[in-house]
Protein backbone atom coordinates (compact mmCIF):
# COMPACT_ATOMS: atom_id res chain seq x y z
CA UNK A 1 0.00 0.00 0.00
CA UNK A 2 2.14 2.98 -0.86
CA UNK A 3 -0.63 6.02 -0.83
CA UNK A 4 -0.17 7.05 2.35
CA UNK A 5 1.37 10.25 3.09
CA UNK A 6 -1.11 13.49 3.74
CA UNK A 7 -4.46 11.58 4.29
CA UNK A 8 -7.35 13.91 5.03
CA UNK A 9 -8.11 13.74 8.44
CA UNK A 10 -11.93 13.76 7.39
CA UNK A 11 -10.90 10.65 6.03
CA UNK A 12 -9.28 8.77 8.94
CA UNK A 13 -12.31 9.97 10.72
CA UNK A 14 -14.02 8.13 8.92
CA UNK A 15 -12.32 4.65 8.32
CA UNK A 16 -12.96 3.38 11.95
CA UNK A 17 -16.97 3.21 10.63
CA UNK A 18 -16.00 1.88 7.66
CA UNK A 19 -14.52 -0.60 9.46
CA UNK A 20 -17.42 -1.36 11.87
CA UNK A 21 -19.77 -1.52 8.97
CA UNK A 22 -17.76 -3.97 6.56
CA UNK A 23 -17.41 -5.84 9.75
CA UNK A 24 -20.94 -6.01 10.66
CA UNK A 25 -21.38 -7.43 6.84
CA UNK A 26 -19.01 -10.16 7.34
CA UNK A 27 -20.53 -10.88 10.49
CA UNK A 28 -23.94 -10.96 8.42
CA UNK A 29 -22.44 -13.61 6.10
CA UNK A 30 -21.36 -11.17 3.18
CA UNK A 31 -18.27 -12.07 1.02
CA UNK A 32 -18.67 -9.60 -1.49
CA UNK A 33 -20.71 -5.74 -2.08
CA UNK A 34 -20.90 -3.14 -4.67
CA UNK A 35 -19.42 0.28 -3.74
CA UNK A 36 -23.35 1.52 -4.52
CA UNK A 37 -25.11 -1.23 -1.93
CA UNK A 38 -22.17 0.00 0.50
CA UNK A 39 -22.73 3.57 -0.32
CA UNK A 40 -26.51 3.28 0.46
CA UNK A 41 -25.93 1.08 3.83
CA UNK A 42 -23.55 3.77 5.14
CA UNK A 43 -24.99 7.13 3.86
CA UNK A 44 -22.76 8.12 1.38
CA UNK A 45 -22.09 8.04 -2.22
CA UNK A 46 -19.99 5.73 -3.68
CA UNK A 47 -17.90 8.42 -5.21
CA UNK A 48 -17.27 9.28 -1.98
CA UNK A 49 -16.23 5.88 -0.83
CA UNK A 50 -13.95 5.33 -3.68
CA UNK A 51 -12.16 8.58 -3.24
CA UNK A 52 -12.03 7.37 0.90
CA UNK A 53 -10.10 4.07 0.02
CA UNK A 54 -7.97 5.33 -2.69
CA UNK A 55 -6.20 7.19 0.03
CA UNK A 56 -4.68 4.04 1.36
CA UNK A 57 -4.48 2.04 -2.42
CA UNK A 58 -6.17 -0.18 -4.68
CA UNK A 59 -9.27 -1.91 -3.13
CA UNK A 60 -11.74 -3.43 -4.89
CA UNK A 61 -12.33 -4.58 -8.71
CA UNK A 62 -14.35 -2.01 -11.42
CA UNK A 63 -17.57 -4.42 -11.98
CA UNK A 64 -17.00 -6.68 -9.06
CA UNK A 65 -17.06 -4.60 -5.80
CA UNK A 66 -15.60 -5.22 -2.99
CA UNK A 67 -14.44 -8.98 -1.27
CA UNK A 68 -16.19 -8.12 2.31
CA UNK A 69 -13.61 -10.24 4.26
CA UNK A 70 -10.77 -9.08 2.62
CA UNK A 71 -11.52 -5.46 3.04
CA UNK A 72 -12.46 -6.08 6.57
CA UNK A 73 -9.45 -6.87 6.70
CA UNK A 74 -7.05 -4.17 5.37
CA UNK A 75 -8.97 -1.68 7.05
CA UNK A 76 -8.09 -3.48 10.26
CA UNK A 77 -4.49 -3.34 9.15
CA UNK A 78 -4.32 0.44 8.01
CA UNK A 79 -6.09 1.31 11.84
CA UNK A 80 -3.57 -0.76 13.03
CA UNK A 81 -6.15 -2.61 15.38
CA UNK A 82 -3.98 -5.53 16.17
CA UNK A 83 -1.39 -3.80 17.35
CA UNK A 84 -1.75 -4.12 21.20
CA UNK A 85 -0.34 -0.86 21.98
CA UNK A 86 0.08 -0.60 25.77
CA UNK A 87 -2.33 1.91 27.07
CA UNK A 88 -2.40 3.53 30.87
CA UNK A 89 -6.05 4.86 31.98
CA UNK A 90 -5.12 8.23 34.72
CA UNK A 91 -8.31 8.84 36.73
CA UNK A 92 -10.45 6.05 38.06
CA UNK A 93 -13.37 8.12 38.94
CA UNK A 94 -16.89 7.33 37.38
CA UNK A 95 -15.78 7.96 33.65
CA UNK A 96 -12.15 6.48 33.89
CA UNK A 97 -13.51 3.27 35.65
CA UNK A 98 -17.05 2.73 32.74
CA UNK A 99 -13.85 3.67 30.16
CA UNK A 100 -11.80 0.76 31.43
CA UNK A 101 -14.53 -1.35 32.11
CA UNK A 102 -16.52 -1.06 28.68
CA UNK A 103 -14.29 0.00 25.95
CA UNK A 104 -12.88 -3.67 24.58
CA UNK A 105 -9.36 -1.84 23.68
CA UNK A 106 -8.07 -5.57 22.64
CA UNK A 107 -10.22 -4.89 19.58
CA UNK A 108 -8.97 -1.32 18.74
CA UNK A 109 -5.31 -1.76 18.62
CA UNK A 110 -4.56 -1.21 22.29
CA UNK A 111 -3.77 -3.39 25.51
CA UNK A 112 -4.99 -1.94 29.17
CA UNK A 113 -2.00 -1.68 30.73
CA UNK A 114 -2.18 0.38 34.29
CA UNK A 115 -4.90 2.62 35.77
CA UNK A 116 -3.39 5.40 37.99
CA UNK A 117 -5.60 7.54 40.43
CA UNK A 118 -4.85 10.56 43.08
CA UNK A 119 -7.35 9.49 45.46
CA UNK A 120 -6.42 7.24 48.56
CA UNK A 121 -10.13 6.07 48.56
CA UNK A 122 -9.58 4.76 44.73
CA UNK A 123 -6.23 3.50 45.06
CA UNK A 124 -5.48 -0.44 45.04
CA UNK A 125 -8.92 -1.08 43.94
CA UNK A 126 -9.40 -3.77 41.49
CA UNK A 127 -10.97 -2.52 38.17
CA UNK A 128 -11.03 -5.80 35.02
CA UNK A 129 -8.51 -7.45 37.33
CA UNK A 130 -6.02 -4.42 37.26
CA UNK A 131 -5.06 -2.66 40.73
CA UNK A 132 -5.51 1.19 40.74
CA UNK A 133 -1.97 2.68 41.47
CA UNK A 134 -1.23 5.72 42.88
CA UNK A 135 0.19 8.68 40.67
CA UNK A 136 3.06 8.73 42.09
CA UNK A 137 4.54 5.13 40.64
CA UNK A 138 3.76 6.96 36.98
CA UNK A 139 7.70 7.16 36.10
CA UNK A 140 8.47 4.24 37.76
CA UNK A 141 5.58 2.16 35.67
CA UNK A 142 6.59 3.64 32.49
CA UNK A 143 10.03 3.23 32.89
CA UNK A 144 9.34 -0.57 33.11
CA UNK A 145 6.32 -0.78 30.68
CA UNK A 146 6.64 2.05 27.87
CA UNK A 147 2.90 3.25 27.42
CA UNK A 148 2.55 4.52 24.18
CA UNK A 149 -0.78 6.17 25.11
CA UNK A 150 -2.57 7.71 28.18
CA UNK A 151 -6.62 8.28 28.59
CA UNK A 152 -6.83 11.08 30.63
CA UNK A 153 -10.42 11.27 32.65
CA UNK A 154 -9.27 13.56 34.97
CA UNK A 155 -10.24 17.23 35.86
CA UNK A 156 -8.45 20.12 33.23
CA UNK A 157 -6.44 21.32 36.65
CA UNK A 158 -4.58 18.12 37.24
CA UNK A 159 -4.41 17.79 33.31
CA UNK A 160 -1.26 19.93 32.60
CA UNK A 161 0.69 18.67 34.78
CA UNK A 162 0.25 15.03 34.16
CA UNK A 163 0.42 15.83 30.32
CA UNK A 164 3.92 17.33 30.91
CA UNK A 165 4.76 14.11 32.53
CA UNK A 166 3.53 11.52 29.97
CA UNK A 167 5.01 13.11 27.67
CA UNK A 168 8.76 13.26 28.93
CA UNK A 169 7.82 9.27 30.15
CA UNK A 170 7.41 8.86 26.10
CA UNK A 171 3.56 8.72 25.61
CA UNK A 172 3.13 10.07 22.56
CA UNK A 173 -0.75 9.41 21.99
CA UNK A 174 -3.60 10.96 24.05
CA UNK A 175 -7.07 9.63 24.70
CA UNK A 176 -8.18 12.67 25.99
CA UNK A 177 -11.53 13.07 28.14
CA UNK A 178 -10.41 16.55 30.35
CA UNK A 179 -11.22 19.55 28.90
CA UNK A 180 -6.80 20.45 28.73
CA UNK A 181 -5.80 21.43 25.18
CA UNK A 182 -2.82 19.24 24.23
CA UNK A 183 -2.43 19.69 20.59
CA UNK A 184 -1.98 23.42 21.69
CA UNK A 185 0.89 22.56 23.63
CA UNK A 186 2.52 19.26 22.10
CA UNK A 187 1.75 19.62 18.68
CA UNK A 188 3.49 16.15 17.41
CA UNK A 189 1.61 14.27 19.95
CA UNK A 190 -1.19 12.22 18.98
CA UNK A 191 -4.92 13.35 20.29
CA UNK A 192 -8.10 12.59 20.02
CA UNK A 193 -10.45 14.42 22.09
CA UNK A 194 -13.77 13.08 23.73
CA UNK A 195 -15.31 16.51 24.72
CA UNK A 196 -18.34 15.36 26.59
CA UNK A 197 -19.86 19.39 27.49
CA UNK A 198 -19.02 20.41 23.95
CA UNK A 199 -20.82 17.58 22.14
CA UNK A 200 -23.68 17.92 24.78
CA UNK A 201 -23.64 21.87 23.42
CA UNK A 202 -23.70 20.99 20.13
CA UNK A 203 -26.99 18.90 20.59
CA UNK A 204 -28.27 22.03 21.99
CA UNK A 205 -27.87 24.32 19.72
CA UNK A 206 -29.23 21.48 17.12
CA UNK A 207 -32.52 20.66 18.78
CA UNK A 208 -33.19 24.36 19.64
CA UNK A 209 -33.00 25.28 15.93
CA UNK A 210 -35.51 22.42 15.20
CA UNK A 211 -37.42 23.98 18.21
CA UNK A 212 -37.36 27.11 17.08
CA UNK A 213 -38.51 26.50 13.53
CA UNK A 214 -41.06 24.51 14.28
CA UNK A 215 -42.57 26.56 15.93
CA UNK A 216 -43.32 28.39 13.01
CA UNK B 1 -28.80 38.43 15.58
CA UNK B 2 -30.19 38.03 11.89
CA UNK B 3 -27.71 35.74 10.27
CA UNK B 4 -28.63 32.13 11.52
CA UNK B 5 -29.27 29.99 8.39
CA UNK B 6 -26.96 27.01 6.86
CA UNK B 7 -24.32 27.95 9.53
CA UNK B 8 -21.27 24.86 8.27
CA UNK B 9 -21.21 22.19 10.89
CA UNK B 10 -17.73 22.73 11.19
CA UNK B 11 -18.72 26.24 13.17
CA UNK B 12 -21.41 24.90 14.91
CA UNK B 13 -18.94 22.34 16.15
CA UNK B 14 -16.49 25.00 17.23
CA UNK B 15 -19.22 27.26 19.21
CA UNK B 16 -19.03 25.24 22.50
CA UNK B 17 -15.18 25.37 22.17
CA UNK B 18 -15.42 29.18 21.92
CA UNK B 19 -18.37 29.19 24.71
CA UNK B 20 -15.63 27.16 27.28
CA UNK B 21 -12.20 29.44 26.27
CA UNK B 22 -14.14 32.57 26.52
CA UNK B 23 -16.02 31.78 29.78
CA UNK B 24 -12.45 30.93 31.20
CA UNK B 25 -11.07 34.00 29.81
CA UNK B 26 -14.11 35.66 31.81
CA UNK B 27 -13.15 33.26 35.45
CA UNK B 28 -9.57 35.20 35.07
CA UNK B 29 -10.69 38.34 35.01
CA UNK B 30 -10.95 39.42 31.62
CA UNK B 31 -13.01 42.10 30.03
CA UNK B 32 -11.70 42.25 27.01
CA UNK B 33 -9.83 40.86 24.35
CA UNK B 34 -8.32 41.09 20.72
CA UNK B 35 -9.30 38.47 18.41
CA UNK B 36 -5.61 38.06 17.79
CA UNK B 37 -4.95 37.10 21.47
CA UNK B 38 -7.80 34.88 21.19
CA UNK B 39 -6.57 33.51 18.04
CA UNK B 40 -3.48 32.49 19.66
CA UNK B 41 -4.76 31.13 23.08
CA UNK B 42 -6.84 28.85 20.78
CA UNK B 43 -4.55 28.00 18.11
CA UNK B 44 -7.00 29.44 15.22
CA UNK B 45 -6.37 32.17 13.07
CA UNK B 46 -7.91 35.56 13.96
CA UNK B 47 -10.23 35.79 10.27
CA UNK B 48 -10.86 32.23 11.10
CA UNK B 49 -12.47 33.51 14.42
CA UNK B 50 -13.96 36.68 12.90
CA UNK B 51 -15.38 34.32 10.06
CA UNK B 52 -16.95 32.38 12.89
CA UNK B 53 -18.52 34.64 14.69
CA UNK B 54 -19.61 36.29 11.42
CA UNK B 55 -22.24 33.53 11.05
CA UNK B 56 -24.14 34.59 14.00
CA UNK B 57 -24.02 38.29 13.90
CA UNK B 58 -21.53 41.08 14.66
CA UNK B 59 -19.42 40.82 17.26
CA UNK B 60 -16.51 43.32 18.80
CA UNK B 61 -15.42 46.39 17.66
CA UNK B 62 -12.90 46.52 14.37
CA UNK B 63 -9.92 47.64 17.01
CA UNK B 64 -11.36 47.35 20.38
CA UNK B 65 -11.22 43.77 20.66
CA UNK B 66 -14.44 41.73 21.90
CA UNK B 67 -16.35 42.48 25.21
CA UNK B 68 -15.31 39.05 27.14
CA UNK B 69 -18.54 38.76 29.29
CA UNK B 70 -20.98 40.29 26.55
CA UNK B 71 -19.46 37.56 24.08
CA UNK B 72 -19.84 34.41 26.62
CA UNK B 73 -23.35 35.36 27.12
CA UNK B 74 -24.36 35.68 23.56
CA UNK B 75 -22.27 32.14 22.41
CA UNK B 76 -24.20 31.05 25.54
CA UNK B 77 -27.17 31.98 23.72
CA UNK B 78 -26.48 31.22 20.23
CA UNK B 79 -25.82 27.50 22.23
CA UNK B 80 -29.18 27.51 24.00
CA UNK B 81 -27.12 26.82 27.02
CA UNK B 82 -29.95 28.27 29.31
CA UNK B 83 -32.68 26.14 27.91
CA UNK B 84 -33.26 23.22 30.34
CA UNK B 85 -34.32 21.26 27.46
CA UNK B 86 -36.04 17.66 29.92
CA UNK B 87 -33.31 15.07 28.49
CA UNK B 88 -33.80 11.55 29.56
CA UNK B 89 -31.07 8.81 30.04
CA UNK B 90 -31.51 5.85 28.58
CA UNK B 91 -29.41 2.55 30.07
CA UNK B 92 -28.25 3.16 33.60
CA UNK B 93 -24.74 0.39 33.07
CA UNK B 94 -21.40 1.86 33.71
CA UNK B 95 -21.74 4.34 31.04
CA UNK B 96 -24.49 5.79 31.46
CA UNK B 97 -24.19 5.84 34.98
CA UNK B 98 -20.74 7.96 34.53
CA UNK B 99 -22.61 10.44 32.63
CA UNK B 100 -25.77 11.22 34.72
CA UNK B 101 -23.31 11.60 37.64
CA UNK B 102 -20.43 13.77 35.78
CA UNK B 103 -22.29 15.76 33.35
CA UNK B 104 -23.15 19.03 34.41
CA UNK B 105 -26.31 18.55 32.05
CA UNK B 106 -28.10 22.00 33.47
CA UNK B 107 -25.22 24.52 32.05
CA UNK B 108 -24.97 22.65 29.31
CA UNK B 109 -28.66 23.42 27.90
CA UNK B 110 -30.61 20.50 30.16
CA UNK B 111 -32.40 19.16 32.53
CA UNK B 112 -31.84 15.51 33.51
CA UNK B 113 -35.77 14.21 34.15
CA UNK B 114 -35.39 10.53 34.20
CA UNK B 115 -33.72 7.14 34.11
CA UNK B 116 -34.18 3.89 32.60
CA UNK B 117 -33.09 0.57 31.98
CA UNK B 118 -34.05 -3.06 31.64
CA UNK B 119 -32.21 -4.66 34.71
CA UNK B 120 -34.22 -5.63 37.27
CA UNK B 121 -31.12 -5.30 39.38
CA UNK B 122 -30.42 -1.55 38.29
CA UNK B 123 -34.40 -0.60 38.43
CA UNK B 124 -35.29 1.12 41.21
CA UNK B 125 -31.80 2.34 42.36
CA UNK B 126 -31.38 6.13 42.43
CA UNK B 127 -28.22 8.15 40.87
CA UNK B 128 -28.41 11.84 41.22
CA UNK B 129 -31.17 11.75 43.15
CA UNK B 130 -33.19 10.02 39.94
CA UNK B 131 -34.73 6.57 40.37
CA UNK B 132 -33.94 4.42 37.73
CA UNK B 133 -37.31 3.19 35.89
CA UNK B 134 -37.85 -0.05 33.88
CA UNK B 135 -38.04 0.76 29.98
CA UNK B 136 -41.97 -0.41 30.22
CA UNK B 137 -42.71 2.53 31.90
CA UNK B 138 -40.76 4.67 28.90
CA UNK B 139 -43.79 6.10 27.47
CA UNK B 140 -46.13 6.81 29.94
CA UNK B 141 -43.43 9.47 31.27
CA UNK B 142 -42.56 10.84 27.67
CA UNK B 143 -46.68 11.26 27.73
CA UNK B 144 -46.13 13.25 30.82
CA UNK B 145 -42.70 14.97 31.00
CA UNK B 146 -42.29 15.84 27.34
CA UNK B 147 -38.73 15.47 27.25
CA UNK B 148 -37.16 16.04 24.10
CA UNK B 149 -33.84 14.43 24.28
CA UNK B 150 -32.22 11.40 25.03
CA UNK B 151 -29.32 9.39 25.88
CA UNK B 152 -28.54 6.72 24.44
CA UNK B 153 -26.62 3.94 26.34
CA UNK B 154 -27.64 0.81 25.41
CA UNK B 155 -26.16 -1.87 22.86
CA UNK B 156 -26.88 -1.28 19.63
CA UNK B 157 -29.32 -4.32 18.90
CA UNK B 158 -31.52 -2.48 21.56
CA UNK B 159 -31.13 0.82 19.71
CA UNK B 160 -33.36 0.51 16.92
CA UNK B 161 -36.58 -0.76 18.64
CA UNK B 162 -36.35 1.96 21.52
CA UNK B 163 -35.18 4.75 18.87
CA UNK B 164 -38.57 4.12 17.25
CA UNK B 165 -40.15 4.34 20.71
CA UNK B 166 -38.95 7.66 21.63
CA UNK B 167 -39.62 9.33 18.61
CA UNK B 168 -42.77 8.46 18.19
CA UNK B 169 -43.07 9.82 22.16
CA UNK B 170 -41.72 13.32 20.66
CA UNK B 171 -38.24 13.14 21.27
CA UNK B 172 -36.23 15.21 18.41
CA UNK B 173 -32.59 14.90 19.78
CA UNK B 174 -30.35 11.75 20.79
CA UNK B 175 -26.81 11.97 22.60
CA UNK B 176 -25.91 8.98 20.86
CA UNK B 177 -23.16 6.66 23.02
CA UNK B 178 -24.60 3.16 20.98
CA UNK B 179 -23.38 2.50 17.68
CA UNK B 180 -26.99 2.38 15.78
CA UNK B 181 -26.67 4.70 12.73
CA UNK B 182 -30.20 6.96 13.91
CA UNK B 183 -29.03 9.99 11.21
CA UNK B 184 -29.98 7.31 8.61
CA UNK B 185 -33.32 6.38 9.42
CA UNK B 186 -34.19 9.77 10.90
CA UNK B 187 -32.93 12.83 9.09
CA UNK B 188 -35.29 14.87 10.75
CA UNK B 189 -33.78 14.66 14.34
CA UNK B 190 -31.07 16.17 16.21
CA UNK B 191 -28.10 13.53 16.50
CA UNK B 192 -24.77 13.57 18.78
CA UNK B 193 -22.41 10.36 18.20
CA UNK B 194 -20.00 9.50 21.09
CA UNK B 195 -18.98 6.64 19.35
CA UNK B 196 -15.81 5.49 22.00
CA UNK B 197 -14.81 2.70 19.81
CA UNK B 198 -13.96 4.72 16.25
CA UNK B 199 -12.44 7.85 18.51
CA UNK B 200 -9.75 5.10 19.80
CA UNK B 201 -9.68 3.53 16.40
CA UNK B 202 -8.47 7.12 14.75
CA UNK B 203 -6.10 7.43 17.98
CA UNK B 204 -4.44 4.13 16.99
CA UNK B 205 -4.14 4.89 13.52
CA UNK B 206 -2.29 8.58 14.43
CA UNK B 207 -0.14 6.73 16.70
CA UNK B 208 1.04 4.13 14.40
CA UNK B 209 1.69 6.52 11.78
CA UNK B 210 4.14 8.62 14.45
CA UNK B 211 5.19 4.90 15.69
CA UNK B 212 6.17 4.09 12.35
CA UNK B 213 7.98 7.06 11.14
CA UNK B 214 10.15 7.27 14.23
CA UNK B 215 11.57 3.99 13.29
CA UNK B 216 12.77 5.34 10.09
Amino acid sequence: MPKRKNVPSSVIRRLPRYYRFIGELEKSGFSRISSKELSLRMGLTASQIRQDLNCFGEFGQQGYGYNVPQLHEQIGGILGVAKHYPLIIIGAGNIGRAIALNIDFESLGFSLSGIFDIQPSIIGQRIKNITVRPITELEDFCNENKPKTAVLTIPQTAAPDITERLVSAGVIGFWNFSHYDISNRYPNVAVENVHFGDSAMTLCYRIKDIDENSDK
